[in-house]
């Protein structure tokens, strides 16, 4: 791991150790809530909801509080006539920078909000799995009502925005506002349709069947092996619902969901690498500050998209593993050639649910959510009405007839966890890595040789360098024009559909 | 499980709820680091080490803070004479008595101090993890030495006590010194002495060999269903060194140890069972204040070391369970009959590992443990002359050499974790489960012949009601005298092990 110089200048004032120090504290407790969360999913008995929902409350009001204080807002005053002198992309600058963006953002938000916030979250999420399990929206319903009740309070507390949605957007998306995920949508949905139509006919059947859990544990191991894990700071676990987490410096943690009835995890898991590796390249210098994690949603969905997708379900990325996929299970894969494979998970087909939706119909997946939780959002849906409404856009963009609330509505966990105008930064997310994805094959040359190779190294480096060791330094409409040299465009991403689809 | 109603009076005027609000806060707090401390030894990837002792020093020194703030103190003495009106059995006057203890005995005590211990806490432990595994004391002699500098300077926080290792205990054991301890310790000795030397010859080969993990497991989890267990509140992990933790209401976690040599693991379950199984009888009443767990570390082993041996070491037990196991391990167990077998789990044999040890040599861990870290704490041993200062005890109490310093001063967590002074409480929760025991067995009659039908609901009533549900409403010597009548005493426990082993 590179381990960058902290380029503090010598005369630094005593007010930016103060301030350092404050912001360490605040990390810390902001990373015992990281373990609180994954241990809520991971590993709490289920008995255990209520009294935990209690302390993420009380954990998140007290940090809010320590970082919302006066006192660093008198250090930040304190501090501009030295962030004057500094250069923009210097750690001090940025540091700076982001520190003042988040507390002017965050000292609107009352204390007692914050806590019931995640206090609501805990429970939510807890009601969320039951309901799933049963099936059950209506069990849901005052759960999702509240959850919409406390978005709509957390909103009131910033001026009016164009629309409510845009609050909430922000703090995922810095920058980004409904209207523009509009127009990128448009332009996608647009693009998508005519791929529906045309996708050819591909059998498949080989990837339905009875695959052995520890053969797809062995197979996701050696994936993250060769993606370059190293297991003495990573690990791996098993949620209905997987998610990536960084509760502390060199201690990274991915999640996945297995089935047996197909190999999905293996596409989960490389999903989940590609957050992990984001928060793992992070400058260290950066621990324990508001730098120390991805820079938005989007850029973070950009790099699992990456790997998931054009790493993971790559020609050249079955070169190298198919080999040993078809090692671990014989029986299925004895007479599926690497060209049968390849384009069997990469098939156009409609379904009921996003995660295991292919890159083509994913993002109706997500236009969808984004329309629903906008009007659910504004009052202009009731959270009653919202399965039927879900339905009939099912229908409408996928031809899908859903079969129940759990493999419809109640799929994601999002909504429950309090998430609102999350949903669209996986497309952009899309959207952004084969911007990305376009500059480090220009930058690399053999890229796809390397991976066709098992070779990521590379790959992983020119991620490091131009996105992931900045950290939170450079706002997301920045970032991506020094990775790239031009601003946030779905042409590349369409182009880049069309052309793998048309080959396939 | 019992949901008393919280007996509140009436008149109880507004700064007890607001006393109750801070303490439920603080309590949260502790929970979130019981959390951490459950992960970093379950889940943590061991390059988060550094990175989690920043993290629970912080949340530590938080807690602290909280808790010792002018506000409580300012709070309790306004709270005095209402204090006054009340049964010093009701709740609140309980609470307020307890808080009040702690309060006075926590302001003594440096914020940083407290965030030091904690970090350092985490550090040594993963310090003694690696030098465990490496049998390499030399690797652990600076975090042992600065462990023992933190509790010095801990121990300087409080007036002059006979002397320091008084001031430690009271932590663990309140009202109990150095003094007694060496008293009862006396005592024990004299008495196990001579069983050692009458022990008989028994066969116990069957208890070494193959036993497959997963047949363990089931036992383990079979016997916890017996106990009582409920699976959607309770979970069992695996660590090096088996301990319980409970990081909210109705989450209770154990975690044990297998080997595939031999079926330890069954009693190292069954002694966190006890552990897990006071801390879930705790009046809910009491949750999210600093009456909501045990009352003292030797109460708690008092009922840990109950379920391991007078109840996990029993004949009863074995009429009951002995069939099940034989079912798990055939080839092992099926010319061993029920009677042999009970012989060689109380097989009294001097060996080098404390948690291996039988009922009679046990303690004699714990004499040579007690007399080595009170001279540590004086400075009358150097921490580089302990290993030698261990094998010469460990020859003279037991006649044993000790092959590597993994197999002797660093077989224990203990010390790495700060806990100095804690070893007593095992000996002395042997002490107390006996005079407990006897009090059970006149109030429930046929005890023994419940356990032979593995029927464990009487016991585990007579416990909650007697003991678990107070909490740390009484201190330990209040709660022994209501409990049995009497004050601690060696007595019942010598006679018992008289009594158990001239009858094997």
């Amino acid at each position: 791991m590179n381990v960058a110089p902290v380029d503090v200048a010598a005369e630094a004032p005593s007010e930016l150790a103060q301030l350092k120090l404050i912001l360490s504290h605040v990390a810390d407790l902001g990373h015992a809530e990281t373990v609180l969360g994954w241990d809520s999913r991971v590993s709490m008995p289920p008995h255990g909801a209520a009294a935990r929902a209690e302390i993420v409350g009380t954990l998140g009001r007290l940090t809010h509080e320590r970082f919302v204080s006066d006192e660093v807002g008198d250090l930040l005053e304190r501090l501009r006539p030295y962030e004057e002198t500094l250069d923009y992309d210097s750690y001090d600058a940025s540091l700076l920078r982001v520190t003042r963006r988040d507390w002017e953002r965050q000292r609107r938000i009352p204390a007692a909000l914050v806590g019931e916030i995640w206090r609501s979250n805990g429970l939510a999420v807890a009601a969320w799995d039951d309901a799933r399990a049963a099936s059950d929206f209506q069990a849901f319903v005052p759960h999702l009502e509240r959850q919409l009740e406390l978005r709509q309070r957390y909103v009131e507390c910033f001026p009016p925005a164009r629309e409510p949605y845009d609050v909430l957007l922000e703090d995922y998306e810095p920058g980004m506002t409904a209207a523009q995920v509009e127009a990128i949508f448009a332009e996608l949905k647009t693009a998508t349709l005519p791929l529906i139509e045309a996708a050819p006919e591909i059998d498949d059947s080989f990837l339905s069947g009875d695959f052995a859990i520890g053969a797809q544990e062995e197979a996701g191991r050696l994936v993250l092996d060769a993606f370059g894990v190293d297991r003495d700071a990573w690990r791996l676990d098993i949620t209905t619902h997987p998610f990536q987490a960084k509760p502390g410096l060199r201690d990274i943690r991915l999640t996945t969901h297995y089935r047996p009835g197909d190999i999905h995890s293996l596409f989960s898991t490389m999903h989940e690498f590609g957050h992990g590796v984001y928060e793992w390249g992070v400058d260290p210098a950066l621990a324990r500050t508001p730098l120390d994690s991805g820079t938005s949603s989007a850029f973070h969905e950009s790099q699992s998209r990456t790997w998931e997708n054009l790493v993971g379900r790559s020609r050249p990325f079955w070169r190298f593993f198919y080999p040993t996929l078809r090692e671990l299970f014989p029986d299925h894969l004895r007479d599926v050639d690497e060209e049968a494979f390849v384009r069997g998970v990469n098939k156009v087909r409609p379904s009921a649910i996003r995660i295991d939706a292919d890159e083509v119909t994913y993002n109706l997946h997500i236009v969808l959510r984004f329309e629903l939780e906008r009007q659910l959002l504004e009052g202009r849906l009731a959270v009653g009405d919202l399965p039927d409404a879900w339905n009939a856009l099912m229908q409408e963009y996928l031809g899908v007839a859903v079969s129940s609330d759990a493999q419809g509505v109640l799929q994601d966990m999002h909504w429950g966890a309090g998430l609102v105008a999350y949903f669209p930064t996986y497309s952009l997310g899309n959207v952004i890595s084969v911007q990305l994805w376009e500059r480090a094959v220009a930058d690399l040359g053999d890229l796809d040789e390397q991976i066709a190779r098992g070779e990521f190294g590379a790959l992983r480096e020119w991620q490091r360098e131009h996105v992931h060791r900045h950290g939170r330094k450079f706002r997301p409409d920045e970032l991506i024009v020094r990775a790239t040299g031009g601003s946030i465009d779905a042409g590349p991403y369409v182009r880049y559909l069309q052309e793998k689809y048309s080959g396939l």
